[in-house]
């Protein structure tokens, strides 16, 4: 009979349990989690605090008791193992009744992480709170339970704080968001951060960027946050954000091999360097067989927490080589690509695949896209805006990653992007891409072939560019021809910029020959469709003319104050 | 300067018109329409009817003035080619002004398809309306105009039939739906299209398969319509949506090389047989030059057209081999998976790449998979069922054709197996995709996810099936266990059938063995969950066990009258 031991009862943990039995219903599985629940939603938790998901019970998924049932689990709640014997393949169970050792074959070791904590003193006060268990969240509950209107401060805008902004503002907080980093939700791209920006300032959120704690302290029972501004602010409620980290510190022990952010080192079937450990999730960082061999860093995301642990009880017990590896090299190289998504007020947020920071980084020569189509054809009512920033390599075209921000319709194009991005698809690829088209659920051209539409101009050179960073430079040395209406143009223009609209240029093309007196032209509209029709025109009467990326909607991202409609 | 004429102004030789002249702003570019409309929004027109697209003017997207303005096109309307030269280079119109005759370097041909004609005497009759093109809608609707209640026959239930009954009914009508094939919507699977039945009675439809109709005559005004069943009805009106065939006398006549169905037989490029003559669109059927070479049938769709105008002016203008070219080879070869989408009252409808009879028809030696998954997590208000259909290779592991019905996520889903699909992934790859999940999008083992996943099983050995459509067969060899709580099967059981629930399966394996004597056991649940467990479980105990694919919810699609919740 084979031992199977699992550490860690939700994610990837549980995964692998009830995948284990599945494969082998004769196996001894036991499951061990420290904390008092196993298998719960940990992703739900902040629409518990919201009141979105009303029954706390909901979030547990599963008992101790129902695993029994279904699947012949033995799984130990508040069991903490304090040793991992190698050796002996045993490990140290310090339990509800006592300490004592369990032998295993197989160890699926998924720890998860702990918070990252920042240096701010006073972290201990009554008033602070993390969500990502499920007696914090009862915590942070209890801590606002019976006010209808409060304080509340909340480090760190990632996904979790962003979730946990929404759920407070729901439940009447006044809610300051606190970041670090130049922008909200750091794995965006500055352009795509700032519309997330915008909804949290509409719906009534104080954000400050750049910015993080130094202190807190008492004031009444309430905390006195001190900033690195140097502002005071009062709080009924601080949650923590910042982060996590892989909880590891028994793996150290142990020996196991360790990589970025002691994260555990596995390959592409979940192997740590001790051939009968396994582990997944957040505490892990996986070796890719794609490329260089590389171990990427942690990505602390639930989804592929949840894959991995199917794959681990698939490698662990079919064994490496078995049935189910013998059709594709991919299998063995899983790629993580990130993808993530986040709903914030009435937006929704998404990403797959690098950013901008990571190509530059990496030296990785590539152009970004930037579009705003609708998410299904404009003359069916209900059509809704997304802005989509895709980068390519320049010298294959391939898609190297994509963010968007929008209403409907985003989770469709991110996730065909993240499908795209594990094929390694080219912008040519995906402007063949055969997709899902009625007026009520997309266009004859999808947003994802539009991306890649402007992708090929730009790679093969029928749309050469300029960005919104650049346009400090680029209002020095170049004629700017805004081809927006008139009216539009009322509401703001680039400073010193030549407003012609787009179906004038054919005819005015020696005026602004005139105007543009040997410097090239800076061509812009509203969204970047009229100024590339402007820019081909141009080009073709022989003058340097390049198109603003995106657009004046793009340029809002750099310049909040002036955007384009 | 090059001349090019285009024939046909709607989808794909607008698409090609309006690259063409981004490319080149010195070429002399005619477009030549029959109608009276050109870049007309011909997917709209079912939803104009409806009411739901409220402005005639909104399917309008561009005039001949509007496209002189912003691309400066030469759009001639009511204009129709009578011959092509092919050795002068020239082509003859019939247009408002008399007959002449144009030059042209490049010709795109995208003349579309005109309604197949059933052989149905009285097709005439004022009742009878067609809905493809803008006069055609006007004419329905004013055959409906000022009557809030009426009597309709719609023949055909393929896309346009769907979305024409849909229109009708939210119009007040009392619509009659007839259909030639076994079940609506022909292009899917059997127990697929019984999703989409059963949702068209439950909005009052009444729907009669296998039916034909065989005279039309007049009643008063009305219709008097006679099937082939002997049944009369009579009708306020009468929708024909029976297909669609290329409209390709003009190219016959010229000599070019046709296809399936007389369809312009064309390359990845869009090239006819004749250099300077390219096509699209329901007209043309491409050469895949993935694979055996053959030529497929037309597939008209309004995406593909759109697309193929688009790369036909850039193989026209920048020439084979040109810069967009260096990639991939892939960009040579567009594969036309026929992903299509349609709404049909609350239900969502998708299709991509092959179906059952395709495959049976071309001996590929398939698995099908059926799952039930919600498009978010269960936890998080709103979830919606889909149910899925997929078939892939059994050698390969090759994802081959998706089917979807539900509600929301179905577009999201749909699309992620179109583009695996292009990228030829199996189910290993879509086991490993990393798609966007947070509570109100998706789940952390997405739909597509656990699509592979089963389909891994299956292949892989871990979950040998039986299949709905084998009911009675397996009904007489096999012990049917049925694995639901006692109080579902209070609702109806398979006649004979065991019913022992999942949780008490591995405590009455001796039971079950006797019960069996001998024979294997053919187990199910409502949606083939809980039966996976339980066969998993009577495998591991030494006995044969399979499980039915998709559940009670899938044979409900065989036996309408006896499904499971």
């Amino acid at each position: 009979m084979t031992k199977i031991v699992v550490i860690g009862g939700v994610a990837g943990g549980m995964s692998a349990a009830a995948r284990a039995r599945r494969l082998d219903e004769n196996a001894s599985i036991i499951v061990l989690d420290k904390g008092p629940y196993v298998s719960f939603a940990n992703c739900g938790l902040p629409y518990h605090v919201s009141g979105e998901i009303p029954s706390r019970d909901s979030l547990l998924l599963h008992t101790p008791d129902t695993l029994k049932a279904q699947l012949n689990l033995d799984v130990r709640v508040n069991s903490e193992v304090t040793r991992i014997d190698r050796e002996d393949k045993t490990i140290t169970v310090n339990g509800p009744e006592g300490t004592y050792s369990l032998a295993y074959d197989t160890l699926i070791y998924s720890p998860g992480s702990k918070a990252a904590t920042p240096p701010v003193t006073g972290l201990d006060h009554a008033s602070v709170h993390w969500l990502r268990t499920v007696p914090e969240m009862d915590g942070l509950i209890a801590r606002i339970e019976g006010r209808s209107e409060f304080d509340a401060v909340v480090v760190g805008a990632g996904f979790i704080g962003l979730e946990a902004v929404e759920a407070l503002a729901h439940r009447g907080g006044n809610v300051t968001l606190v970041e670090f980093a130049p922008h909200v939700l750091p794995p965006l791209d500055a352009e795509q951060a700032e519309w997330v920006d915008r909804e949290l300032r509409k719906y009534g959120v104080r954000v400050l960027t750049c910015t993080s704690v130094d202190a807190i302290s008492d004031a009444d029972g309430a905390a006195r946050v001190r900033l690195s501004s140097g502002e005071e602010l009062t709080a009924d409620l601080v949650v923590m954000s910042t982060g996590v980290t892989p909880d590891t510190a028994l793996a150290k022990d142990a020996g196991l091999e360790l990589g970025p952010r002691d994260a555990i080192v596995i390959d592409g079937y979940l192997r740590t360097s001790d051939p009968h450990i396994f582990a997944m999730g957040d505490a892990a960082a996986m070796r890719q067989e794609i490329g260089d061999g590389d171990v990427i860093a942690p990505v602390p995301l639930a989804a592929p927490a949840n894959r991995h642990g199917r794959r681990a009880a698939d490698a662990a017990l079919l064994g490496i080589g078995a049935a189910s590896d013998r059709v594709a090299d991919s299998h063995k190289a899983p790629r993580v690509l990130g993808t993530a998504i986040v709903r914030v007020f009435g937006l929704t947020a998404a990403m797959t695949g690098a950013n901008r920071r990571t190509l530059n980084t990496q030296g990785v020569d590539h152009v970004t896209v930037h579009v705003h189509p609708a998410d299904h054809a404009g003359y069916f009512p209900g059509a809704q805006q997304m802005h989509i920033t895709a980068h390519f390599a320049k010298e294959t075209g391939e898609l190297l990653g994509a963010q968007i921000v929008g209403g409907a319709g985003v989770a469709n194009r991110i996730n065909v992007f993240a499908t795209a991005l594990k094929a390694k698809m080219t912008a040519n690829d995906l402007a063949d891409l055969d997709l899902a088209y009625a007026p009520p659920f997309g266009s004859a051209k999808d947003p994802v072939n539009m991306t890649a539409f402007v992708a090929q101009n730009i790679l093969f050179g029928q749309m050469p560019v300029w960005y919104a960073e650049d346009l400090e430079k680029v209002a020095r040395e170049a004629l700017v021809l805004d081809v927006r209406s008139a009216a539009e143009c009322d509401n703001g223009m680039i400073p010193g910029a030549l407003n012609i609209p787009h179906t004038e240029v054919r005819d005015r093309i020696e005026e602004i020959r005139e105007a543009a007196n040997g410097r090239w032209i800076a061509v812009h509209c509203a969204s970047g469709v009229r100024s590339y029709l402007a820019t081909r025109i141009l080009v073709g009467n022989g003058l340097d003319a390049r198109n603003l990326s995106g657009g004046a909607l793009t340029l809002g991202g750099v310049d909040p104050d002036w955007a384009g409609s």
